[in-house]
C-alpha cells in the first residue's frame, strides 16, 4: 500500500476507480475549505457538475465522504512515517516526515484530516481518528528519542517536540493558501530549519 | 485598560458587573469545551443555574455572548503586547509574550478566542477577530525584527518565526487540559527553550 502511494504521492491509490477519487477528492476540497458544517451535499455534487442523487451512489451522507476521505490522509501519513524510517538518524526522520507531512496536510485530503475538529464527526469516526493521531504522535516522538540516542539531537523532551512540530505543521494546514508563494514543502524545510537552529545569535 | 488587566491578569475588567462578568465566563468555557455550534444557550443558562430567560438579559443571542468573550481575550492580547514590549531586547519580548499568551490561551476567555473558527462568526464578528489576529501576528514579527537588530536573535525569518510560534502555542490551546499535569506558563517556558535552543547536539 505504502509503495503505491510514495511512487505517486499525489495520485489515486488503484484501488479508487477514478470517478470515485474525483468525487473523494472534491469533498475533500470542499470540506477543507468551507468546514465540514457550512459544506453541503449539494455543494459537493455541483463543483463535480453531477446531481444529488447521482452523489449518493458513491457515498450515503457527508460522514461517509468524510470517512472516506479520511482514510486516504490517514494511508498517506503512514506511508511518510514508512518513508521517514528509512532515514539514517533520528534529526533527518524527523525532517522527512514533516516535509512529507506539509505536502499532505496542505493538499485536499490530509487538509480536511486535519481541519475538521473531531466534535463534528460520528463517534466512530472520532475515536478512528484519534487513534490514528496518537499513533503518529507517538511515531514522531519515537523518532526524536531515536535521535538523543543516535547524538543526531541535543537531550530534550520527546513528547514537547513531537508536540510542537505539530503545532506548527497543523497551523499551517490552516494558513497555507495553495496559489500564493511557495511550495508546502520549500516552507516546511524553512520551518525546520528554524526549529533545528533554534533562535540564538551564531 | 492595559495596567487594570496586567494588575489582575485572570480577574475581572472593573467595567464588567461580577454577574456579568461570570456569564461571559462561563460561556467562554462552555462554547472552548463544546465547539461554537454545539454549545447552546440553554446549556450555557443551565451551567449558570439560570433560567433561558434571565440569560437574555445579559446578550440576545450567542454571537453577542462570543462578541464580548473575543473583546475581553483581544484585550488581554493587547495588555500582553504591552507588557512584553517592556522587555530589554527582541528575545526577551518573545518569550514575556509567548508565555502570557498561553495563559490567555489556556484560560477560557482566550481559549474561546483562539478555538472558534472564523467561518462560524458574524461576518462582522470575523473581520474583527481576523484584524486582532493580523495585527498581534505583525507585532510579534516586529518583536523578532528587533532582535535580530539587537543582537538577541540570530538572522531568520521574522514572519516564518512568528507563524511557528503562534503554531507551536495555538495548538496548545487545543491539547492543555487544565486539571492536568502542569501550567500553561511552565509549559510555555519548556517551548520557548526548545525553539531557542534549537534541537542540535551541543
Amino acid at each position: 500500500m505504502s509503495d503505491v502511494l510514495e511512487a505517486r504521492p499525489r495520485g489515486r491509490p488503484t484501488r479508487f476507480p477514478e470517478r470515485q477519487y474525483d468525487v473523494l477528492r472534491t469533498a475533500a476540497r470542499i470540506i477543507g475549505l468551507r468546514g465540514f458544517r457550512q459544506a453541503t451535499l449539494s455543494d459537493i455534487a455541483e463543483a463535480l457538475d453531477m446531481t444529488r442523487p447521482a452523489l449518493y451512489h458513491y457515498a450515503g451522507s457527508k460522514d461517509e465522504l468524510f470517512a472516506q476521505c479520511a482514510a486516504i490522509a490517514a494511508e498517506q501519513l503512514e506511508s511518510a512515517l514508512d518513508a521517514a524510517h528509512r532515514e539514517a538518524n533520528g534529526l533527518a526522520q524527523l525532517h522527512s516526515f514533516f516535509v512529507r507531512y506539509a505536502e499532505i496536510t496542505c493538499d485536499d485530503f490530509g487538509r480536511c484530516f486535519v481541519l475538521v475538529d473531531r466534535s463534528e464527526m460520528t463517534p466512530d469516526q472520532s475515536v478512528r481518528s484519534r487513534d490514528s493521531q496518537l499513533r503518529i504522535g507517538r511515531a514522531v516522538a519515537d523518532m526524536a528519542r531515536t535521535g538523543m540516542h543516535d547524538g543526531s539531537m541535543r537531550n530534550c523532551d520527546p513528547v514537547a517536540v513531537s508536540r510542537a512540530l505539530f503545532g506548527i505543521f497543523n497551523g499551517m494546514a490552516r494558513w497555507y493558501q495553495p496559489k500564493k508563494g511557495r511550495s508546502p514543502s520549500k516552507i516546511a524545510v524553512e520551518f525546520l530549519s528554524l526549529f533545528t537552529d533554534g533562535l540564538r545569535p551564531l
